[in-house]
């Protein structure tokens, strides 16, 4: 009936119609990054008439850079090497441990995600490229043949910051087809992220997909907001078009975000099966997201019973306008007069908020509140929060 | 009670904590793309040491290229010119008229995406920058201060193809708080997509949010599969890990994905709150996608009321083991008997289909089937099948 399109269907299983129309461009055919058995990993870049390609990455040692906070550990980089096929290559001399890892090229000057690699992030304007070296707490990164949870991005109103606003809110694995109630984790950005940050960067719905399968953590809805207070949405995401993101871009640390999360928790728990109760709500954050939870947990003291302070931006905010700021050491008394069941503070050796952190923790016990405490290595940094997430799910809603 | 922590402070909201940690590399200070006023557009890269950058578009003039099907369209690419700080620029010489479109830099023989701008789509293995000209059906790609619908990706069991298997699904605005049952439509991609493809390249919930709050378009719920019958999911998104994403990768045009369908439609009318008649279902999709729909809608003639065919893959397939591709006069006369309403079918001028298409076109003809016809410009790109989505959807349920 139809001629024979051998062509057209030799066309189609060979992948030459992407070179020639679909995918206008083809990727490089080569493999970049290739991680051997051994964990050392392989990144190679096609460019032949290139001069100099450089790699920077968080594997590679730091080095010693003088920046505005004094000397800083900054991301090393090292040089690639051309081939006779003018493809640039660089093994890491040590196999890498479990981890997901971020880099970049640098080409002739030109800083660039990798192109033979689709897996990218985003941190405020800067894009990276990733994989994961599977092993230890890495596992939780991955996807893995387990029950996995729905994820949603939803639009709310919030009265209080009069914006119709985007948030992305995960639901465990059988939430549609059960009936029962499930408790709620807000977790809250820092400053340049969006809704998006923690999905992403934080690998949130691997993580616990996998601590749900292993019985590690309860089922749990995770709430993901939007904590600049005059954004609608994501960059891209909103009606401002695609503006380029900026650090502190619609952040306003003036108090907004802070009383009006009541906007957020009534649309969850009016919209889905949520325990309605404080030991049936838990917030954390990271940076700002960590200054936001502290402020958010004292100005409703009834209601989370678990607080999670991550690399938390404890500044003071007392020239602020809002109310919310003012005060602190009564309205902390208040919170643990009502003994929430975990406040958790978590922070890395040499991150630039260390001193703030000791110095809250100094006032914690100096007024007798009881909170717990987890230190670990590194700085202000996406790997030590997917690693806190990773350690305070567990321990909510038990 | 807290040290004034001012330096932390400035650091904090200068940006400067993006360049010391939180981001390990920050994004290029340059402007890229710079949309002007006019619509002409500045294209910008930061590569001081490079020697020559060149920037290939779909809206820079195609040059004739040996391929084998023959001599083809293929993209363009221009220079661009250093100025004396190093930052290599090109400005197109003419306005740029409305659409999405997507382009990449090659520095010294590396293909690369724009570090300056974060906004980039990924199709198939190829990943590009992109940026929106406004004005006409373009502003059917933008995000609109209108209502907003919901993007659930969720997993799903199909005793078919015998896998958990992932998938994307849009509610429109009001889906939550109402109590009404919807019409669905089944949006399913081209060979080397995903459950990915319609939302990101498609830009589905912009054009339709947009269509719905405009009165053209009846809320619907789009659904999109993953028409790859061996695969959970998209790449990066399914157990296998980062796998690089590959052209026909998990494909199998063996009539498992036709006849498995019922797996997707149980799904859907079990969960959501839908139509659950002929009319009430809708069916298209692009290239491989239009093949599915196709083999599909006459597989179940009792199913579908709607039917869109845009550059289907039209071959034969009476080879494969399944006995979906047998007797296609015969099944068509069945379903045509049964008088869908719409049976809509799209092609450009150039694509690689069009006598396929044409030859399909022509057996309908000569069997008396009613179907409308649509011929648009240009070949097999995602360009015409926004625009095929976007004049299909306002056609629907009505």
């Amino acid at each position: 009936m139809f001629k024979k399109l051998i062509t057209l269907a030799i066309f189609l299983t060979t992948g030459m119609a992407t070179f020639a129309q679909q995918a206008l461009w083809g990727g490089q055919n080569i493999v970049s990054p290739e991680i051997k058995e051994n964990n050392t990993v392989t990144f190679r870049l096609n460019a032949p008439q290139a001069l100099k390609v450089e790699l920077a990455g968080d594997f590679i040692p730091t080095k010693k850079m003088e920046t505005p906070m004094g000397v800083m550990d900054m991301p090393g980089s090292v040089e690639l090497t051309k081939n006779d096929k003018g493809v640039w290559e660089y093994t890491t001399p040590e196999p890498l441990s479990p981890e997901l890892y971020s880099y970049t090229f640098t080409v002739d000057g030109a800083k660039v995600t990798d192109p033979g690699n689709v897996y990218m992030i985003r941190d405020v304007a800067s894009v990276t490229s990733i994989f994961i070296i599977g092993g230890g707490h890495a596992d939780l990164y991955k996807v893995n043949n387990v029950p996995h949870g729905t994820v949603a991005r939803r639009w709310y109103e919030s009265p209080g910051l009069k914006l119709t606003r985007r948030i992305t809110i995960y639901t465990p694995p059988g939430y549609e087809t059960g009936k029962e109630n499930y408790p709620v984790l807000y977790l809250l950005h820092g400053a340049g992220g969006d809704e998006e940050a923690w999905i992403a960067l934080g690998r949130t719905s691997q993580i616990l997909d996998n601590l749900i399968a292993q019985g590690k953590a309860k089922p749990m809805i995770v709430v993901m907001t939007n904590g600049n207070a005059g954004q609608e949405a994501a960059p891209g995401e909103a009606s401002e078009g695609f503006i380029r993101p900026s650090f502190m871009g619609a952040t306003r640390m003036d108090g907004d975000f802070e009383v009006s999360f009541t906007d957020v928790t009534n649309f969850v728990e009016s919209n889905y099966r949520t325990i309605k109760q404080k030991s049936g709500r838990a917030i954390c954050g990271l940076s700002m997201g960590g200054f936001h939870s502290l402020h958010i947990s004292k100005q409703y003291p009834d209601m989370f019973d678990y607080v999670g302070l991550f690399s938390a931006a404890i500044i003071p905010n007392e020239n602020a306008k809002s109310s919310v700021y003012e005060d602190l050491e009564g309205k902390l008394k208040v919170q643990f007069d009502k003994k929430p069941k975990l406040y958790w503070i978590a922070i890395g050796k040499t991150d630039f908020l260390y001193k703030a952190n000791q110095d809250f923790i100094k006032l914690l016990d100096e007024k007798g509140h009881k909170y717990l405490y987890y230190e670990t290595d590194g700085g202000h940094i996406w790997r030590n929060w997917r690693i806190y997430l990773s350690e305070f799910a567990p321990m909510l809603f038990k």
